[in-house]
């Protein structure tokens, strides 16, 4: 029988099996931000074991709250920028350096295939994109991860996504995910990986992928993964290129990880995406997806485009690409948040920067902190958001508000009608 | 006897003189932010009075904490957004066409010489720059402000402070200030107007007028004067054109305003400013000033360049000349706000934005709230701060911070270093 990406991983990861079924992994990456890193390091602190387990695989950023908006959030990003200085870790960015992790982190050619990944974070699955099992875990789990590199997971079982046909215009990555959700449904994947497949895969950006991998957890997935191919060796080259001789053998070295043909998998969803429409949630559970189309019409007070789902340069073009030379309706606020200064900085140089401005967007520094409702764009009760987030549970961006989640043209084409507005038909 | 120009103001804009010395003034503006402007609103609807005097004279945005940063700022955004749409209020500024209060309004050309200018902020003062008397209030007379155009005033009397000499290289409009306010004292001004004269003021922009008077309230000043020139017409000329013939006929009819010759002032202060060197604040009040080389050496932890005292294109313009080609410390943050959507627009097409994104800056949306602790920048316990904004109280940035304040020149020079650094030594 062979094996899947994530069983290859788990395998070559072992460190301990205490109990049947329960493994504990040797890690590649901790990724840490101010939100629940802070909490950890007060613990190991108060433990007397203010240590880590090794600088060079702990990358850490500032990104929910940044700068901070208030005594509270500057202490814990204090916390976190003096451990990382006490402790020399290299690869830390903090304001003005920082950017979403889930989108940072990957830029820095910090996540290789066959990685393992852990964070304190919800959308630590995003990084399944390169062929790594990454996972969010919790506090307890993010402390011991520090102190000595390992993390505890039973071995979830795959499933997996095969995704063929053609994708139509005005269809993205955003939209297949919406999709994929609301066929296995909110806990459809709770403790599996989501393996997505098929020649849509194969032919999407690394930044697709990202976004593909970012929501299998609001499918309950434990991770997404894509396999690695050239496509992920050219997004990684300029950080590997002194490790393979050429392109072909990084290819070779590390296609090791792709699922074997005959592994064996929890179940296996084929979806046909020739068909699909643009679309969007509503309510408050992501499973919860209609087309734009359906929900056209429904009035939305603000427009949110950024975060670690959408507020890469792929994004931003493709929003920019609906508002240039228009402007957005008087009735909403527009916001865009590149989700990194690299973004940033090419969407300034790419001249999207200046469309989004001269539309009547809001041009905020890199940070995701409205997604939660933490900063930037929280909305006030009753108020109503197209987001190009992840979540649209009750309250996510602001008590009392309401958001419902789309592609970045499909917001962009939102923020100029006022209303949901599917783009194809502006 | 002669008149100065706030006497003149005062005379021409006399509603009534209920007991002597206090004088009800009409109002040509009553400017209105979300911070102080929702308690107005709330208390003129539950007195049945939601009503507004002259929706053209009232000019409203949202500056302090935008975009929202919870559901406190969110409600007080919607509260100021809803009176705005209920009174059909033409100049409201929105998320995305937000900028700092005290550098939007004067941009969108709404303040000229002789107007009478209230608003429920302390820095309201900076409108003095282009001959207006303009005075921060409280929420009561900003409320009567709303409703009947009115504001009672006991008319102050002036101090002239006389600016003459050269300015040096590297001694900007802020330097001058701090110089005056150190002179005067924090109450050295109090129910007094400032009036700025001398051929250094005469040779300033209006952005660097705009600096002079934006501090006046910080000697106790009830608002600081400039006396309006040519300069003062050509930064007006595209929004009055239409009602002048020529430039010459704009400057004969503005003249009025200026102060008589034998006009009688509380007292006069002169200064040459030809040997003054680059200042900076100590301690937590903005007439404790000293040299930046008495200063220089002391670590800051962030470096904050924009708000209504120096966001402006002029500023941004001197802090990216030194920090061109170079990145600022790691010890450091820097944080700059661009003070509206055309100063950021402006300092992305000189190729600013980049200057400051590639010496390591973190660039937000023009908002203020840094300066008074409330967003964007707010220090943690023990932190220091190099500022280019106005307040130097303790707790001002963040409960259990220092500021130093300083001119954007010096801010970036600091920034560099990492310590409070002349320019000049670069």
């Amino acid at each position: 029988m062979g094996k899947t990406l994530a069983e290859k991983i788990f395998d070559r990861h072992l460190r301990d099996e205490p109990f049947t079924g329960t493994k504990v992994l040797n890690l590649d990456r901790v990724l840490c931000h101010e939100i629940t890193t802070p909490v950890a390091i007060a613990d190991l602190v108060w433990r007397g074991k203010d240590r880590v387990y090794d600088r060079n695989k702990l990358k850490v950023v500032i990104d929910h709250v940044t700068p901070s908006k208030d005594t509270k959030t500057a202490t814990q990003a204090k916390i976190l920028r003096d451990w990382a200085r006490r402790h020399e870790i290299p690869d830390f960015f903090d304001v003005g350096r920082n950017g979403v992790c889930h989108a940072i982190f990957p830029e820095k050619g910090f996540i290789r295939p066959g990685f393992t990944v852990i964070m304190g974070d919800s959308h630590t699955c995003t990084h399944g994109a390169f062929g790594a099992f990454a996972a969010g875990v919790g506090t307890t789990d993010l402390e011991v991860g520090i102190l000595k590199g390992v993390c505890a997971f039973r071995e979830p079982e795959t499933i997996r996504v095969n995704l063929n046909g053609t994708l139509p215009k005005g269809v993205y990555a955003k939209d297949v995910i919406l999709h994929v959700i609301a066929q296995l449904g909110v806990n459809g994947a709770t403790d599996r990986v989501i393996e997505f497949r098929g020649e849509i895969v194969d032919q999407m950006s690394m930044e697709a992928r990202m976004t593909l991998c970012n929501m299998a957890v609001e499918a309950g997935g434990t991770s997404g993964v894509c396999m690695p191919d050239m496509t992920t060796v050219e997004y990684l080259w300029e950080f590997i290129k002194d490790e393979f001789p050429t392109k072909e053998a990084a290819l070779a070295d590390y296609q090791q990880w792709v699922s074997d043909a005959d592994a064996d998998y929890a179940s296996i969803l084929d979806i046909d995406v020739s068909g699909l429409e643009p679309q969007v949630t509503y309510d408050y559970k992501p499973d919860c997806v209609k087309s734009m189309q359906e929900m056209g019409g429904t009035p939305v007070d603000q427009v949110y485009i950024g975060t670690c789902t959408n507020g890469r340069i792929e994004d931003l073009r493709q929003a920019a690409a609906i508002l240039k030379g228009k402007t957005i309706a008087d009735s909403v606020r527009g916001i865009v948040s590149p989700a990194t200064p690299k973004v940033f900085s090419d969407a300034l140089a790419e001249g999207l920067i200046q469309i989004f401005m001269d539309a009547g967007f809001c041009v905020t520094n890199p940070t995701c902190g409205a997604c939660l409702g933490m900063s930037n764009g929280v909305l006030a009760e009753g108020e109503v958001a197209a987001a190009t987030s992840n979540r649209n549970f009750n309250g996510r961006m602001g008590k009392g508000g309401m958001v419902h989640l789309m592609s970045p043209e499909s917001a962009a084409a939102t923020a100029l009608t006022g209303v949901i507005t599917d783009a194809r038909t502006l």
